[in-house]
């Protein structure tokens, strides 16, 4: 049975340990994945400005998302939101111990 | 913020509770739900039979989905699953506290 809250144990080893991505669900319009950060955030000075609505809950972790130009939302496990295509933000904060595992919908939605 | 794993304080009282059902995302061809079981099955000799897939995670409780004719599957928190459109099922268990917290996802997957 697949689960969304295990890790593989492999993927916990070592300090850089890389974002983790995995497709859950892909058809033509619609792509959900489920996201494993730990510490990552989005490079200084970079935005996510994307071309289809995102729908996004943390499941595990906290997080803390910023939108353009200074509205910071720190999400605790459980938390969703929609940002909608287009709307420019940035990860700003993931924490390590407990990994932030997020489940994410993008489509037109 | 909204939050997967809330439960509304009025959905708690009483012990005849209805299943709750709130769509989080609804297209044309895509609905995304939240449900919340305590205890509810699926009435005895009946068996879904749905025109879409069906993705679903159970990401808090205990539950039992039983696939036709006669193979039983365990869900823990975490645990998810597709469910072809027309694998006729039912749902044979669900535990009641903690709550079962289901995301669903409808479409053609």
């Amino acid at each position: 049975m697949k689960n969304l809250f295990h890790i593989p144990a492999s993927d916990l080893s070592g300090t850089e340990a890389p974002e983790i991505f995995e497709a859950l669900i892909k058809t033509p319009g619609l792509l959900v994945e489920r996201i494993i950060s730990r510490g990552q955030v989005t490079p200084e000075g970079e935005w996510y400005d994307q071309e289809l609505d995102e729908w996004v809950a943390l499941i595990s972790g906290h997080a803390m998302i910023r939108f353009e130009p200074d509205e910071r939302i720190e999400l605790a496990p459980g938390d969703y939101l929609l940002i909608p295509a287009h709307r420019r933000h940035r990860v700003e904060y993931t924490s390590v111990d407990p990994a932030c595992i997020w489940l994410a919908i993008h489509g037109n939605l």
